[in-house]
């Protein structure tokens, strides 16, 4: 299936010229850690940056900055503390450990064990005579057990309390929603952006920055009211989806190329909260530079779902012959206000104004506590309250003489001319509802691993493999290299003037003055660099530079003053290379045969 | 001294308007942890691009991007896990945790209470009778003791290995140095900076975002050859920095204001690469809108600096009448990566060549074993190294018939014939050298507090006292606000428009179409919008819109399509708004006075 490079190719590549490696390396390195170097700090930000103007920026949410540490009482009531945990298997002979659920994966084909109960795990674990894959001693018999993947800490002196490293970055976004409800002037619907990092303590990290312990995501909550608030799918509907639907995923057929207007229309996509997102992450992922041809939503299966999500797709991406999943997409209902108006002290509704304030019938109780007091005493509160709850939920028991009301399993007769039973017309201007939850949440570094896998490029350039990453401009950790052809006779000045010239424009700039100009120029070229401007002998009688294109390694030669316009072009997809080529042919070939002029 | 508005009133404001509030409010929050709002962080965000542009970009340092969670032989290299410490008095009557040096400071006027030994701390708490601030119980007797303020977490599965939230950026960088000495391609100086979260679990946070116990960083570590390199001062020279040496600081004058080059001159900054980093930043400082009337540098006292440091320099904003530290410069010598050369397994030096290849006498030894071996047995392997220790270091010893050399305490005497000692001439194209560190170490979240605080202006308009937030347009979270006049004959849909086109160019905007004008420019300038463009009838009519400045308050009307122009000589100081009236005067009193036409 993969026509990209293997995993170590990617994984050679990106420490060698400074993408990512694993940290700590002067120490042996701890498993799941990754730091980026200089180029893939570059392209994570860029991929962040691209990310902002699309899903917060664009379509006007909030952006928010919060810590990664929280304390416990917030993973009490996202339920992280109780479910987010992984299937363990430890090896008894040589103490390794295991995700049991991915070990029955492999031997079985089944494909979400994370979905079974543990005494079926462990059942297929002893029945498959499931060998460790560290030593291949059997794990037959041995425990399987939940374990949580949460980070813990303690906050403040002493033992402190209990804190845990953030699982995601949506729970700094829903505890403030009380908060945040004001900044969005209690109009519904809002979203929330957060790009940060997150911490998952994985029992057995793997293929680098694809499964780590320390990620970063970047992930929306868009606050909706569940009755009126429809997403505006015009701008998208002629957009094509590659959807592997649950259905699909029965078949043999693989995904299915649709439009998103279509892909609604005809219930594929039943929400269209999530088409609407599926659309417009389809068009970015595109434009970031993933290959659409190796990139599939697919849909979770009912096992997969966590109860309370009523649909959820994922973003996959193909990578080293694997789907690895980039993003996902769920309708989480009310789930995550509600579990936390639930634990907290706030309310986390919205207030819903009606169209015209309605009418309504309401039953209410007055109980004359000058009777009640005397006659049952301490009861006589209770006794109260139950009155009103009755009222409230059954008025014809207010129909006879007597009212009988249970507190704290006793019975008590009440006279229903002691209650104050009455039913009244309220007029009500609207309803506190709790909003609804669309999470788009997108991996950000799974994100720059597709990207390097996808923009892989090998060709012959001079009888020589040449490699080099075909990067989009927009996200290419430098945008454009200077070199002088030699560091000497007034070139490295002016190429250096000429670095300045283009940063001060805005552009990323590498300048190279080291080694002979080919080397550079693939140095360039396996970090993705778009653009190179060399400076010659020829611009310096003549002020003209040429431009060199990394994908077809073509080269121009232009006026030094029409540079920054033309990468502007460049950059922004105003103009192609070959549309330069064409502009610039005749200085270019009068350079080339300078006898002929 | 203080001119700024009250720390109280920083704080109401920051909430109210989404800058920054105590995180997770609805479970009662945990001090000492904050989250930005959408004001605070596209501020904190603008402050770090600033940085990034004049710390990294422009200065062509290498950026890093490494996890926060580092294992535990990383601390015990760098000194954090023995010595990062803060002394902790507990009060036996209500609990309550304090920092003992900050009590005894307060009590006694004591400066750097940090650097005295504990026992002298707990004889002053005794002394000054001093009480815990919580309940007013006396402390007198109370233990004091050292507090590491690292957050510790078990990394995997089981009880995990012990790891720690990184107290500082710098660690990340300084153990992959080994590779990044390869990035920069084995040349000194280079610079890596990183901008990321720290962690100190401080016994008392406190003043909002000022002493946080998850903090954001912006550091840069550069690594320099001690004998070879300089930095060029010439750029930098005529800055005003405003200096409180260590001499200053014993006498009553305060900062002295000098140039660098004066500064350096006169042997008050001592080190090059401090000046150097010094001017830099207060140009910066200055740029990104810090009141340099309420900025100072101070050296740190001889107590302060830590061991190694053979000068530090902290710069200092004053809020709320106090001075608080935002940016630290240190020159750290060989220190780090010594101290991870001593504890880790591999080398975190650079090769220096020589100018030319220098020829060498080198004293040698080559034992004849054949005879050590039958004589010494076991001893030999020992003797045998022990003579070549002996050549290198006294040559002299060899000059008799026997040299003697003692192993493991006893001493061996052996014949200077079976030695092989030889002097060679040796020749050596360089050397290993372990690169000195220069820190220039900024706090964002002091810096993004001490803009807010410096921005803070109050004056009356309309009779009504206006608060706004007089931010440097590179800053401000918004550039631009948007208005229809009325959100109806064609107003909405136009500023839309003009809205997604400013977002296009670039700006970063605000569409606000509710409530009266009035109030919507009120809540601009609360949040330092520094531009409002509002789209009213005449705009409808003739295409022209009017254009507000926010520290003025004054308004001017230009035609819609040389907006996106004008705003761009706004936003990179092209044009001042006083320009732009001059401009426009004519087209702007003609709406005003619409008869007159």
């Amino acid at each position: 299936m993969s026509e990209g490079p293997t995993g170590e190719t990617v994984v050679e590549l990106a420490k060698r010229r400074g993408f990512f490696f694993p940290s700590s390396g002067a120490y042996g390195g701890v498993a799941g850690f990754y730091t980026y170097g200089p180029e893939g700090a570059a392209l994570k930000r860029h991929v962040e940056d691209a990310w902002r103007e699309r899903f917060s920026v664009r379509e006007d949410n909030l952006e928010l900055d919060a810590p990664t540490i929280m304390p416990e009482p917030v993973f009490e009531a996202s339920g992280h503390l109780d479910t987010f945990d992984d299937m363990l298997v430890e090896c008894a002979e040589c103490g390794e450990s295991h995700r049991a659920d991915h070990l029955v994966e492999g031997a079985t084909g089944i494909e979400d064990a994370e979905a079974l109960p543990i005494p079926e795990v462990e059942t297929i674990v002893r029945e498959e005579a499931i060998e460790c894959p560290a030593c291949g001693a059997s794990l037959a018999g041995e425990p399987v057990t939940e374990f949580n993947l949460m980070f813990e800490t303690a906050i403040g002196p002493g033992s402190g309390s209990p804190g845990y490293l953030r699982p995601e970055t949506a729970q700094g976004i829903f505890v403030e929603f009380p908060l945040l409800r004001e900044y969005a002037r209690n109009q519904l619907p809002f979203g929330v952006t957060q790009i940060g990092r997150a911490y998952r303590n994985e029992i057995s990290p793997r293929r680098a920055i694809v499964r780590v312990r320390e990620l970063t995501q970047a992930e929306l909550e868009l606050f909706v009211d569940p009755e009126t608030d429809r997403p505006d799918l015009s701008g998208v509907a002629d957009t094509s989806l590659p959807l592997y639907s649950v259905e699909a995923q029965d078949g043999e057929g693989g995904p299915v190329e649709m439009t998103l207007g279509a892909a609604v229309s005809e219930g594929v996509l039943e929400n269209e909260w999530i088409a609407y997102y599926l659309g417009i992450a389809a068009e970015w992922y595109e434009r970031i530079g993933v290959d659409m041809d190796r990139f599939r939503f697919r849909q979770h299966l009912p096992g997969e779902r966590a109860h309370y999500a009523a649909d959820c797709w994922d973003a996959e991406a193909e990578v080293d012959g694997n789907w690895i999943e980039i993003a996902g997409f769920a309708y989480r209902g009310e789930y995550d206000l509600s579990k936390h108006a639930e634990h907290a002290d706030e309310e986390f509704t919205v207030f819903r104004q009606y169209d015209e304030p309605v009418t309504v019938e309401r039953a209410t109780v007055d109980p004359d506590m000058s009777y009640l007091g005397p006659e049952f005493g301490g009861a006589a509160a209770g006794i109260a309250e139950e009155l009103a709850r009755l009222a409230e939920r059954d008025r014809e028991a207010f129909d006879g003489e007597a009212v009988v009301v249970t507190v704290d399993g006793e019975s008590y007769e009440i006279p229903t001319e002691v209650t104050g039973f009455a039913v009244e017309e309220v007029t009500e201007s609207g309803e506190h509802v709790v909003p609804h939850v669309v999470e788009p949440s997108f991996g950000v570094d799974r994100t720059v691993y597709t990207l390097i896998d996808h923009a892989y490029r090998e060709d012959e350039v001079d009888d020589e493999t040449r490699r080099f990453l075909a990067f989009e401009p927009e996200v290419a950790p430098t945008f454009v290299g200077v070199f002088p052809l030699m560091d000497r006779d007034g070139m490295g000045d002016r190429a250096s003037a000429l670095a300045r010239e283009l940063r001060e424009s805005g552009f990323s700039v590498s300048y190279d003055d080291s080694g002979n100009i080919g080397r550079r120029y693939r140095r360039q070229d396996e970090v993705g660099t778009p653009f190179g401007v060399t400076v010659d002998y020829e611009s310096v009688e003549d002020d003209t530079v040429t431009l060199r294109d990394r994908d077809s390694t073509r080269q121009i030669r232009l006026p030094s003053d029409e540079l920054v316009g033309r990468l502007h072009e460049l950059r922004y997809g105003r103009a192609t290379f070959a549309d330069l080529a064409d502009e610039y042919e005749e200085l270019t070939e009068r350079a080339e045969n300078p006898t002929e002029t």
